[in-house]
């Protein structure tokens, strides 16, 4: 079933007239348009009894139509009033919208307040639930497109291992990644490349720069590819040059976690016990108070989606749940180190998607 | 006057209680710090009577009081409700919360109806129009990294163009163009580089591939630098090899016209002018059923911002504002061209930031 026909038998099961959705990434999700456009309005209408239509700046038409879209495409120009057009388009269609489902995690307040004015008597409801529902399960093309973009992101941490060496910076390691990338076929990296060394990588969020890189250093590369519109997001952890007993202890702890979370992954698993799993594993090694974030978050279209992997999250796990598993230990005397896979819950356990191998990798100076 | 005054000044005038900003872009307009927290709660809090705090996830508390941030950090955990975290801070200062100014053309519906919960006799007013005018206007230092990020643009696509070679793709070309942009230290590219080709020049929003160079192609660049948190945005379309007559002509048209809007450019004269001077010169040539788009954009922490600069825009032009100046002709069976620079408005007329030449360029092929 497409997606159009999926919202359309959602709406006719709440007996809500229509369904306005703005956001790029579920326009992308539902039509398969991507575009990014900015503050102009781009919007997918779902009615529960009429054809639905996608309306876009009129200079994005024939790109929508070359997705294959086979609905109305309606286009607006730059002078034109873009509600008006939308408003004349539902019109069209003779149908009452005294109930419409908007995505009220993405929709602006000033948009809302528009569409109240075209609509005054409509009672506008959450359809956030049911899209995130529809997305937390990936189809097997999904899951395909996944599988290619973890792969991508595989090759780039063995680009980025093979050019460390005594004093390259990072950002010279980071631009060596992308340019390979770039022609491997890789549409664009999923978000920006980290290349982290020495004391930075026990910052979570930080930023690649200058530094150069030096013996003894342990080296985060946190990463990700976007791939047909799907995203990887990994990180490995390596070592450059023999590491010391403390570094290998930090090392050791954080993939002990990482392996206990993923050896829980099955349907039916609730999302808080592969948070408490790995986060068990650091406290017992007496490192709680630096892992410092929840333990993954759900990729796809977006690097980071539903669902969320934390501590308090009691959502069983399905077939078919495509999420990170990061866990990490930040320690400013010592090193930081995180190891990030994409996993994604089968009918009885756990496909890993990302593959490079988390044995502490240790890169020997020349 | 910092911009946390200039704000608290303005809710002083309006008699409104409190604003909560919470656009990435406004965040670091406002405090200096700049951070995408996907999901998660990021917003300054300014009072009219209070001290200001900044909200951020506990881990990057660090990072926002490296920025100077000299009033309150509020951080929290992933585990916590960020919301109950804010109200916290809220209460602390002992300040009733009847009157919030929101930035309604990017407040989510879903965090409007927290915040009503939260201050449930609270009126919620905007705030987008104060921010914009704020940020119409750059100041010097703003005006220095805009200048700055044009200059990096200027070199990017000087080595586009001595990239260009009979064969190479444009993906080839655009690799090349991002790797040597970060080797001269550009943060990253402000949006995604656009290097296009013969017939895809004709595209407005096409997208770089494998297309092979041939001599008698018009190749377009369309790119921007991001330089301390201020982006540029310039376009430029050169000849690789002799151009036929008709390329040449709509080339001179497009030049003539962007011209045109420049030489117009100082306070008082209408936005709406400069798109109208533009296209009477494209039409009177016979093509202005081939400039599908508005003149220009607003620029400066984003890459669209305020202004606008379409034909029916009535604002009169300030000192300060900096805008895009971007006609195009995009004749399917000739080429496309854009011409694209980055002006600002002087006291008494024009500096354009952008400095590659505008006399068409012609590569020869070896």
């Amino acid at each position: 079933m497409s997606k159009i026909n999926e919202l359309q038998k959602f709406l006719q099961n709440e007996n809500v007239d229509a369904t306005f959705i703005t956001t790029p990434d579920n326009v992308f999700y539902v039509s398969g348009f991507r575009s990014e456009p900015h503050e102009r309005l781009l919007g997918v209408m779902i009615f529960k009894d009429a054809e639905p239509f996608v309306i876009c700046p009129l200079m994005e038409v024939p790109d929508l139509k070359a997705t294959g879209w086979e609905f109305e495409a309606v286009g607006y120009e730059d002078t034109d009033d873009s509600w008006e057009i939308l408003n004349a388009a539902v019109q069209k269609r003779g149908v009452a919208l005294d109930k419409i489902a908007i995505e009220k995690s993405h929709l602006t307040v000033e948009r809302l307040e528009r569409m109240k004015q075209l609509y005054s008597k409509a009672e506008f409801v959450r359809l956030d639930d049911q899209l995130n529902k529809m997305r937390n399960i990936k189809s097997e093309d999904e899951l395909a497109k996944l599988r290619k973009a973890a792969e991508l992101a595989d090759r780039a941490v063995e680009i980025g291992c093979r050019e460390i060496a005594e004093g390259k910076t990072e950002m010279e390691i980071l631009m060596a990644i992308e340019f390979e990338m770039k022609k491997l076929g890789a549409e664009k990296m999923a978000f920006d490349t980290m290349v982290l060394s020495g004391p930075k990588t026990a910052s979570p969020h930080g930023t690649p720069g200058d530094r150069k890189i030096q013996k003894g250093d342990f080296v985060l590369f946190d990463l990700g590819v976007s791939y047909e519109g799907y995203c990887s997001d990994i990180t490995r952890t390596v070592a450059f040059g023999e590491p010391s007993e403390a570094q290998r202890k930090i090392y050791e702890t954080v993939r002990a976690a990482e392996q206990a979370a993923i050896d829980l992954v099955r349907p039916g698993v609730k999302a808080r016990e592969l948070d408490a799993a790995a986060r068990n594993v650091i406290t017992d090694a007496g490192y709680g108070e630096y892992f410092t974030h929840r333990l993954g978050h759900g990729i796809g279209i977006s690097v980071h989606e539903f669902p969320s992997i934390t501590g308090t999250n009691e959502m069983p796990l399905e077939e078919g749940m495509v999420f990170t598993i990061e866990p990490g230990i930040y320690h400013p005397e010592i090193t930081g180190v995180r190891i990030e896979d994409d996993v994604a819950v089968t009918a009885d356990g756990v496909e890993v998607l990302s593959k490079f191998p988390k044995e502490l990798q240790i890169i020997q100076p020349k």
